[in-house]
């Protein structure tokens, strides 16, 4: 699979820097560490990761070391990073790979896109892998684009739900407390080595419970359910009429919303609003819903597919796209509809290349007003269920509700 | 949903009580437990089980407590009692709930049809709990069906994936270091209290990382995909045609089996040898493909759902039925072929209330050689998504491989 053309490059994320839900302290601390701060005249705290993924992964049960297992067809080290990349304020994130990894590290990075990661070998224990990483920060190299950084965190590569907040209560920690660099640790045992040896201050920072660690294959389980839940929680509903009339496309929006609360229901047309759709892109929404209504069978889907192509969002998740069709019993046979509908197969195995998982789904209609509602809330159940299970083995298929 | 009729008993698990794979020594230990044991002239201990089970599961962040919990639609507890029910030699199991989820507690023993089990109302804190839990089986009541142990196993409700091996490693520590019966516990948290207080010689039993307690959301997500995983290992295919025939429902077999190389693949035939199914029931195999070659539509398909229903398999867990239908492009037309398998929604309908998930599948059939192998595989590649999701937004739906 090769989710993104070598060329483009994928959407902002929605990250959290200074404008996120960080508490009014920590966002006045985050600011010092970011170019806002440095605006201010204040010179940035020169922050950096090092990143231990030098491990086997023998308690997980599978031949592949965890930090290479793949959640969404993606490796589980590539959320790691990705969780790191979007904290403005850390300039530079090296990783440590046994020598066997590099160049597979190096792909990852070119292939989800990663930026300010550099890629060190591994030492034979952790410890010596997170010296491998400092070296290569404080080395004056002539070449090295890294910078000599003040505060150095050390990261887990098989956390991947670190938030900014943790990171910068550990940064702050390190400042006020004067921990040596390479102690900072999100457990306990670390902590008591740095007591022990180190003849620093160190101090606990409390994580969050989603701090946790992947260490057993229910872990990797775990994380594939955040992850395919945290980004499922928005749908976006494409019609081909105008936003305001009434019209089918519309009672869907509304069936979706009441059927579905915990997540967020938004709409755009494609006809006279490209630049809504953007937008939309922009937010990091990973599940739309075409509904073609004026246009005979895939002219909208068609066109949503190509902006979605354009965009790249499909870089580091699956997008799940179901392209919704209406047909009234009364006019044409089922069955010559859904021979209509059957090139929505070529359609889906094309993107499926891109990471875009296509489905068809046609609604009867009309038949009555409580029968339609009852289609409806069918096709909401399986809208939900697609974009739950994001399972590429039923890309292609035609549903009905 | 009502997973079983009130009547009907849901066949006997795959009980590990001396034939599993326990090690020899241990084998001999239960055999010492179970009425083999007993039989032998030895009077057979008398082990029963406490399960605190009136936490109100804060930190799930979810309003249900934990134990509570759905997952394949059936709460939590419930898996954890069909644990400890499989080991024939727990004679007692006493759960204790709070009085407002005591109702719901026997509704669940009489909806999963469990046995052996006592409801008694929790105390404030857990180890009030146990007390109570410990009164019941101790007490001399008229009308008591339960039998004063000599061991009690003290087990958190939240830990459903207990194996027989652990509990019995328990039991036979408890009667070597005569540790107090109620300080027993798989963590070390308890065995420090017992130390503390009990001036009792406390042994700690190494567990196995799948004694994990479910406690954030993440763990519901990682319980809920080892059932899934769990429950997906076999398949096994019906086909209306004679055994080593040669013909479609054999080839689609063969896929099945290089496709999916984890998966145990079975076969068996409705025609003649219905018994073969009755074993392959009680032998817990929750996956069918059912070919329907000879017979016209839903022939064989019906007589399958009527087996199942009769069966009560479904009673824990849903079971995925795939109705597979071959057809030809240059006799039928794909449209009249679809209209004519489009009765599937009603069945599926119908069987949903029973647990059992339906679904349709339609493999082009022939095409020569080489296209067929990739209709296969497709077809392969579908089933295997519907039986790792099972999910019930899918059923009564048509696919196409």
């Amino acid at each position: 699979m090769e989710p993104g053309p070598p060329g483009g490059s994928r959407p902002a994320e929605r990250g959290p820097c200074l404008s996120s839900p960080l508490g009014a302290d920590l966002a006045a601390s985050a600011s010092l560490l970011s170019a806002a701060g440095a605006e201010a005249g204040r010179r940035p705290l020169a922050v950096a990761a090092v990143l231990p993924a030098g491990g086997c992964g023998e308690r997980m049960g599978v031949p592949t070391p965890k930090q290479f297992c793949p959640i969404l067809e993606r490796p589980l080290i590539s959320y790691t990073l990705q969780a790191l990349e979007r904290v403005c304020w850390i300039k530079d994130i090296v990783v440590a790979v046994t020598g066997e990894n590099i160049e597979a590290m190096n792909s990852i990075i070119q292939k989800y896109q990663h930026t300010r990661i550099s890629v060190v070998e591994a030492g034979v224990t952790r410890h010596r892998s997170i010296f491998n990483g400092l070296k290569a920060l404080v080395e004056d190299q002539p070449n090295s684009k890294l910078c000599k950084p003040e505060i150095v965190i050390i990261h887990d590569a098989v956390r991947p739900f670190v938030e900014e907040d943790v990171l910068l209560k550990v940064v702050i920690a390190a400042k006020e407390h004067g921990c040596s660099d390479y102690d900072l640790e999100f457990g306990t045992e670390c902590l008591q080595l740095a007591l022990k040896y180190c003849h620093t201050k160190a101090k606990l920072v409390e994580g969050s419970p989603d701090l946790w660690k992947v260490t057993y294959k229910r872990d990797l389980y775990a994380a594939e359910s955040i992850i395919k839940e945290r980004i499922s929680q928005e749908i976006c509903v494409i019609t081909d009429v105008k936003e305001g009339e009434e019209n089918v496309g519309h009672l869907l929006k509304e069936v979706l919303k009441s059927e579905l609360p915990h997540v967020k229901v938004t709409s755009g047309a494609l006809c006279h609003a490209r630049g809504d759709l953007q937008q939309i892109i922009l937010k990091q929404c990973y599940n739309f819903v075409c509904v073609n209504v004026m246009t005979s069978d895939f002219q909208e889907t068609q066109k949503l597919l190509s902006v979605l192509e354009e965009s790249n969002l499909s870089i580091l998740y699956p997008v799940v796209v179901v392209s919704v069709h209406f047909f009234d019993v009364k006019l044409v046979p089922l069955g010559q509809k859904m021979e209509n509908l059957m090139s929505i197969r070529g359609f889906a195995k094309e993107v499926r290349k891109r990471n875009i998982l296509l489905c068809g789904l046609l609604i009867c209609y009309p038949q009555g007003e409580q029968k339609l509602q009852e289609s409806l809330r069918q096709a909401a159940i399986i809208i939900a269920a697609l974009i739950e299970e994001r399972n590429s083995g039923l890309v292609g298929q035609l549903l009905i509700a």
